[in-house]
């Protein structure tokens, strides 16, 4: 069925308008559609431009009856090459944007056949997501994914130009590199040279942009590869894609600022959104109290307020007892949703409890009066104390989360959330930044019983913070900055250590003794030795940049070929298992947990659903 | 020894010049050098973009005292922030571009100390490459490898912007995919979430870029990473860097015109060079005929000359075996060689025994007449007229092989390219291109005894030859076309089989089964059903390009941390061993051939404890 293609492409078809009319042009491309006048062959040619009308129109010309029988043959989803003349529609349709004209075909190759495919090529399609990952070079050919990668595509263009007038050099550091113990799980390549052992794929470049940096590059760019064998949720990839940054001698001011620039333009260029800058800057304690997030959504307000002080010591236990452990009692005040059922009220509570909270106390601010099962806790000047702290107004909802400080913040932070959401509170127009500055440099980790770095264990800790690193480790603050878009963290960055001593501090407070920290980092320790400048950098998350830039849900959509959440290209079939010479000449050998994976079992079952 | 910088840069040191004069500045760097005159101490002050003088002057000032102070702990490499005013110097160095400036120093901060380093950080350095690579962060501080890349990074901006001109999408590729049967030895990542299964990393994204023209992209482009686990030779690295193209809809010459505009561009635009379109285009057969190499250096003659019908049926054994064997007898004519002696010709000798010759048969045409070990084989008539057929003149060396076609052309292609460098033929400052085409489908793999793709098994066969396909596979011609650059394979294109039918046919002649070529590459079988339009593209190797435009002899100069011949990162001693609970997450144990070496890590672990 297949031809030599003879007719090459003059013309992009969704281009084609008005003042073409008259023109010979060649279009290349797919049927879209055929409609059969019986007489008259309608067909609906696409390109990655859009689309364009061809018309086969009868004649006594016998060159010409064969051209009805070539269109004859035609399906959705042929590739044809087309020549032709470029006519005015009688009737224009104004609804697209070629609708003006059409194209009277006086020749056609028809370049490869089609069988009906699983899903048809058209936006918003209900098909299972397997389906189209199995498809996914068809699950692409429609218009709406098409648009998702020219998006990824200019955003790209851009971001590396505005590196490169600023002086900025992309540098590709490698992806098969050594493993380290700190972070999250590592894929492991095994060595065909080395027996026993493995190299890591890295899970960002972070050293050795840092290397770079002591190489005197200053200022190094690259958008880069990043591999994590985590557990996959919804909006996790076991491979995803960074902006990589970093860059000698400027201040993390002068960075940021740098920072916003590159962000408000590259909104400006692709999307065509202002940005007003500079972007507001909030520190981590002030966003974990305000919005119980450290990527607050500040479309919206629905603040957490505080209300410790006003319950302190009142005749509701559950409060008190809260506050006695140390905790504390915040609300937020649902605008409007004092008339809620108590099946809906029941379902926030359901909702607030997977964070970890116990319960949910609410206060109804009704027209006819307060409504609430804790009313009675409290006097009629507590109650109207409270209502007026929190800032509600006849009509709200107080909705309360006593319990730890981070419980508060996790289950209150979320329901915020979901209500700014479900509440209509949200302009889904809108791109608004916040930094978060003033992370903690360490967490402190239950289960290994020691601390953990909150960012990397190359974060610069806070010049004034940094006599408490052996003493009050948990009050110490990093000089490290997210940046946060619509409630998503889009990057995090921070200045980094560039003193052996400072770096060996903190490798002890993470737990390691000195030598171990020599085992796995000497190369760091030891290049820091040899004149390194102050730096810093930022890794941005392109992935989830362009599904917000794109307004989708999921990061698959904006990834070409993404796997499933057991990790699965549904396309190649990879993972596969692999002939035995090629474990061998590897060194090694299937065995260890190998008979069942659990994990696998409920990925499936998760993907099921 | 490290000051919190609050010095920020104002001008880069390599940029001051004489009209600067009287500006106060701030520099930030490092100390190239520095001089101590008792009261005056003269440092260079490097930045990327060069160096400045920075000069400390006494005076009665006690600040200055400090300052002086502070000059006199300075050593090379440290890094400091240095506040001052430019004045003209007193004896200007005409050599260097600042040399007509000086800095009078006010304020110095001391951001970083440094130890000496292991070698010095200037150009041309004599250090055994595995201590550079080990210090690889201070290998790259040296001005000739940051200049490397420099152009590296200027090449790939100058090339994405051009395919983003010309309407080329780039789009990420998985790195984490499936093994495949064909081509190159895989790296592999063994899966945790499906026990027993591997993800191999790419050899390149070639099935991908394919499967993105189904989708309808129609142009696609990256700069991707891809990975073979070869032996690695001097010029090979396990993960190099492609600039990957695939378009739909261009005819072979359209998409080779546009690769020429590519080349040139990016030539003129980095490094000023002008050179000519059209590239010229040899086929396989002329290229290896005439230059016994199928990427032949034109920057110069020396030809292969074909003596074979002139030698035929003559007295002279080894000649006459080789043709009744269906071989030939070519020679090179070495200008100026006739007086080479003995030892001198015998190291010829041995160099293309190297390649399979047995032997070397010479004949010197020397003032007083002519001079060869097989003169004597040959009647006068007959050695004048092997004389005048190869266009020898008096002085030249005439160096056969007679031998199969193919150790004729890799012996006497060898040694032209090695006459061709030492007899000086060759201009160092040019850049020839050549597009090498109608290279063969097939090759016949002795040791497999079947025919393996000689590009890859997804190359379409010239039309003209594909009835071939079945019944001589050997003489079947491929739409494939290399660039050559200067004697090396810059890259290899093709237009690319898009049609089930001819793919299937292709995997039957490699030996596939119908059963086995679905079972691999069904997803792409499948696909080319679904409307696949006619593709091909290019793979440039930006690593060689990179090598050769900036005159290096070595692929590791022109990755930023490259891998030794053992595959082996000497910074971060990578690859390296994991501990056990990773592998067993995995799934994996070590095995196989592995005992021993594994032993002797443990052995190794125990002494450490």
């Amino acid at each position: 069925m297949s031809e030599q293609q003879t007719l090459f492409r003059t013309h992009n078809a969704g281009e084609l308008r008005k003042e073409h009319v008259g023109q010979s042009v060649v279009l290349n491309g797919w049927v879209q559609r055929r409609r059969d006048l019986g007489n008259l062959i309608f067909i609906d040619l696409r390109d990655r431009s859009g689309f364009a009308q061809a018309v086969f129109q009868p004649s006594e010309d016998e060159q010409h009856q064969l051209l009805m029988a070539q269109g004859d043959k035609l399906r959705s989803e042929f590739v044809i090459a087309v020549e032709g003349v470029v006519a005015a529609r009688e009737a224009a349709n104004t609804k697209i944007p070629t609708g003006e004209i059409e194209v009277k075909v006086t020749k056609i190759e028809i370049l490869n056949a089609a069988k009906t495919t699983p899903f048809y090529i058209q936006d918003n399609i209900e098909v299972d997501e397997n389906l189209r990952l199995k498809y996914r070079y068809l699950d692409l050919r429609r218009a709406e994914m098409q648009k998702i990668f020219l998006l990824r595509s200019k955003v790209t263009t851009y971001m590396r130009n505005f590196m490169d007038q600023n002086s900025f050099i992309e540098v590709e550091t490698p992806i098969l590199t050594k493993s380290t113990p700190e972070g999250a799980r590592d894929y492991l390549v095994p060595s065909r040279v080395h027996p026993g052992e493995f190299y890591a794929l890295p899970q960002s470049p972070q050293l050795f942009k840092q290397l770079l940096m002591v190489s005197g590059f200053e200022r190094y760019y690259q958008i880069a590869r990043c591999f994590r064998d985590e557990d996959l949720r919804a909006d996790r990839q076991p491979e995803f894609t960074q902006i990589d940054i970093e860059q000698s001698f400027l201040s993390m001011e002068q960075f940021q600022a740098m920072m916003e620039e590159l962000m408000t333009g590259v909104f400006k260029a692709t999307i065509g959104v202002d940005i007003p800058r500079p972007f507001p800057r909030i520190t981590y304690g002030e966003a974990m109290a305000r919005y119980g997030s450290d990527k607050p959504d500040i479309r919206f307000g629905l603040e957490l307020q505080d209300l410790t002080e006003q319950v302190r010591g009142s005749g509701f236990k559950v409060f008190n007892l809260a506050i006695e452990n140390g905790g504390q009692v915040k609300c937020i005040v649902a605008p409007g949703c004092a008339t809620y059922s108590r099946k809906q009220i029941d379902e926030l509570e359901a909702f607030v409890k997977r964070y970890g909270a116990k319960g949910m106390a609410w206060i109804a601010v009704q027209e006819e009066g307060v409504k609430s099962p804790i009313a009675k806790f409290f006097s009629e000047e507590e109650l109207a104390a409270i209502i007026e702290r929190a800032g509600a107004q006849k009509g709200d909802l107080l909705l309360f989360a006593a319990d730890s400080k981070k419980v508060v913040a996790d289950s209150l932070g979320a329901l915020r959330s979901k209500l700014g959401k479900e509440l209509g509170l949200i302009d889904e127009s809108e791109f608004k930044f916040i930094w978060v500055t003033e992370f903690p440099l360490l967490e402190h980790d239950e289960e290994a019983n020691r601390y953990v770095a909150a960012h990397h264990p190359f974060t610069m800790p806070m010049e004034e913070d940094l006599h408490l690193l052996e003493t009050d480790p948990a009050n110490v603050r990093a000089k490290a900055y997210d940046l946060a878009l619509n409630g998503f963290e889009l990057g995090g960055g921070s200045m980094r250590i560039f003193n052996r001593e400072i770096q060996e501090r903190m490798f002890q407070a993470l737990g390691f003794s000195l030598e171990e920290a020599w085992e796995q980092f000497g190369f760091l320790l030891e290049a820091f030795e040899y004149g390194t400048p102050p730096h810093g950098g930022i890794a941005l998350g392109l992935d989830r940049m362009i599904m917000i830039m794109a307004g989708r849900q999921s990061l698959r959509d904006t990834i070409a070929f993404p796997k499933t959440t057991s990790a699965s290209d549904l396309m190649t079939n990879a993972p596969s298992p692999v002939v035995i010479e090629q474990l061998d000449s590897l060194h090694i050998a299937l065995g260890g947990k190998a008979t069942t994976s659990i994990e696998k079992q409920e990925a499936e079952e998760t993907e099921a659903k």
